[in-house]
C-alpha cells in the first residue's frame, strides 16, 4: 500500500510517499480501507521530533473509510463506513483502528467530511465539557477560533450547551467565518486586546472557560479574561512555553482551575469513553445538520508537503483533509 | 455580650475583647449562644488586612453553641447544639448563622470538639473530593499533616476514599500524629528531600492529589511529586507567592490540574451545598469514632492573643480552640 513517511525528522519537505506493507489488524481492532485522513499539529510535531508521541513512521492520527477486516466481535462489520482516531498510521491507504474507537460516519456525510471530524471535534468535546465543565448560559472564550478545533468549540459550545461563545482570530475572514457557526463575540488579536473586549462584553465578570491554544504569551490576558471559579484548559503553547513572574495569589483570588491536557498521548481506555460520549451526544446533529465539519481544503496524498505547509502558515479555516481515494 | 475586636490592623496585640450588641438573626438565620470557637488563618489575615474577606468587625468565621433563636422554618429548633461556619463574628458570645450551614452536633463530641470541625473537615472534604476528586485507593500528598486541615484531611482521605496517605511535616511529634491518625508514609520536610520520598513510595508514579498549602517555595517538589493526570488543589500561600522560570509544557506533559481554591470568600450557597454534602458523608462516622476532631490547646476569651500567637508559630497540632462558657 501507499503510505506517507517521514524521511528525517525535519521540515516538510522530509515528508514522502512510498510503499508499505499492509498493517496487519489484532484482535479487537479493524482493518480500514482509508478513504480520507486529516493534518493535525501533533503530525508535525512528530515529523520534526527525533521521539514524537508514537513509535510508527508512518503520519496521521485519524481517518476515515471503510471496514475492511473486522476482526473483533463488535456490532461494525467489514464494509461499514467509519471514522475515528488511530494510533498513528493515518496517512496511508489502510490503517487499524481499535473497533471500541470508530464511530459510523452518518449518512449525509462525504468520506472527506467524516475525516475532517475525530480529532477536533472530540478534543473540542474534551476540552469544553469533561475538562472545562461548560454548563448552560456560561460564557467560553474559544481562541484560534479558525482552527479546527476552534471551529469544532464554537459549534459544540452552542449546540450542546447553549452557552455565549467569544472567539478570537488574527483576519475578519476568520472572525466572519466564526460568526457563521454561531459565534456571539468575534475579536481581532492583532488590533484589540483581547482581555478588555471579554470583560466588557461579560459586565466584567470573565468567561468561565477559556480553550487556551497559545500558552505563555497570552498568559496574563487569559487571567484577566477568567472569571471567579473559570476553567482555564491550556491545550497548546503557540505563544511559548515559559513564564516568569508569575503571582499565586492571582490563581487564588480567583480561584482558578488550570487544567494541562493533550489528546493524542492518552489511554485507549479514556479514547474509547470520550468517543462513546461524544458520539451519543453529537453524532445525531451531525445527521441533523446543525454540526457541521469544517473543511479547509484537501491535498492529494502527493501533496502531503503542501498541506502541512498550509498548516505551519497558519492560513487554514477548519481541517486540512488527504485525500486517499484519487 | 462580650466580643474580640480587632483595634487596628496588626499583631495579635491589637486583639481586645470588649462590649458589643448581641447581633439580630435575619430571616433563614439563627441566632446562636456561642460556646467555643476555634481559631484559624482566616482570622490572623483579617486581623492584619486593612481590607479583610469579611465585612464585621468581629473576627472568627466558626463556631459550637446552642440556637437560642431561629428565624427560620427550618427543622432546627431553639436548643439544638449546633455547629457550623459564620460569616464572621464567631469570637462573640453570640453569632447568627445561615441555618442551611448548621450541622446537628453529634451526641458524643462536646462544644469544644464540635468547634474543631466545620472549617477545617469542610475544607479537607472540599478540596480532596469536590476538587481533588480523590478516589479509592489512590494516593494523596498531603503537606502540613499536623495542621487542622492536614489532621482532618488524613483521617477523610482514609474513612471515605480507602486512599493512601502520604504526609509532610516538620517534627516526629507531628508526624507520630499523623500516622496515629491513618496516615500511610510520613516525611520529615526538614529533613528529606519529599518528592524524592513520595516517588519512592510510589513506585515513580507520583500522588493523584496533592493538598498544597505551601505554593511558591514547593512548586518544584510538587510538580516532580504529582502523577500523570493528578490534582494539585492550592489551598494556601505559606511558602510564598511568587513564581519564576515556569514551563507550562511541564503541565502539559502531565496533564496537571492546579485548582487554587479558598473556603471563605464563597457564596452562602456553596457553604450550604458542601455542608449538606459533608454531613451527610462524615457526620455518622463522628458519631462511630471514626473521624476525631483534633484539639491543640483550648484558651479563654482573655487570652485570645496567646491562641493567635500560638498559631502564628505553627507549633500546633489540630486545632486551636476559644472557649466561650467560662
Amino acid at each position: 500500500m501507499k503510505a506517507i513517511v517521514v524521511n528525517q525528522p525535519g521540515g516538510a519537505d522530509q515528508l514522502q510517499v512510498c510503499e508499505r506493507e499492509k498493517p496487519e489488524p489484532k484482535p479487537g481492532e479493524l482493518l480500514i480501507k482509508v478513504k480520507a485522513a486529516a493534518i493535525n499539529r501533533t503530525d508535525i510535531i512528530n515529523r520534526e521530533a527525533k521521539s514524537g508521541y508514537l513509535d510508527l513512521p508512518i503520519l496521521g492520527i485519524e481517518v476515515a473509510g471503510i471496514v475492511e477486516v473486522a476482526n473483533t466481535d463488535t456490532k461494525i462489520p467489514a464494509g461499514t463506513r467509519v471514522m475515528g482516531l488511530v494510533n498513528g498510521g493515518g496517512y496511508a491507504e489502510y490503517a487499524v483502528m481499535p473497533a471500541d474507537r470508530a464511530m459510523v460516519i452518518p449518512d449525509s456525510l462525504s468520506y472527506k467530511q467524516a475525516a475532517a471530524i475525530p480529532e477536533v471535534f472530540l478534543t473540542a468535546y474534551q476540552t469544553l465539557f469533561w475538562l472545562g465543565e461548560l454548563k448552560e448560559n456560561e460564557t467560553a472564550l474559544i481562541h484560534a477560533g479558525g482552527s479546527g478545533v476552534g471551529t469544532a468549540a464554537i459549534q459544540l459550545a452552542k449546540q450542546l450547551a447553549g452557552a455565549r461563545v467569544i472567539t478570537t482570530a488574527g483576519s475578519q475572514e476568520k472572525l466572519d467565518f466564526c460568526r457563521s457557526l454561531g459565534a456571539d463575540v468575534e475579536i481581532n488579536y492583532k488590533e484589540q486586546d483581547f482581555d478588555e473586549k471579554v470583560l466588557e462584553a461579560t459586565n466584567g465578570q470573565g468567561a468561565a472557560v477559556i480553550l487556551d491554544f497559545i500558552g505563555a504569551s497570552y498568559y496574563r490576558k487569559n487571567l484577566a479574561s477568567l472569571q471567579v471559579d473559570g476553567r482555564w484548559v491550556l491545550i497548546g503553547l503557540l505563544g511559548g512555553a515559559q513564564l516568569e513572574n508569575i503571582n499565586l495569589m492571582d490563581l487564588m483570588m480567583k480561584r482558578v482551575q488550570l487544567k494541562a491536557t493533550l489528546l493524542t498521548p492518552r489511554t485507549d481506555q479514556y479514547k474509547a469513553a470520550l468517543t462513546a460520549d461524544f458520539a451519543g451526544r453529537a453524532l445525531p446533529l451531525f445527521e441533523q445538520n446543525k454540526l457541521k465539519p469544517v473543511i479547509d481544503t484537501v491535498f492529494a496524498m502527493g501533496d502531503i508537503q503542501q498541506a502541512h505547509q498550509r498548516m505551519e502558515s497558519n492560513q487554514n479555516i477548519g481541517k486540512i483533509i488527504l485525500n486517499m481515494d484519487e
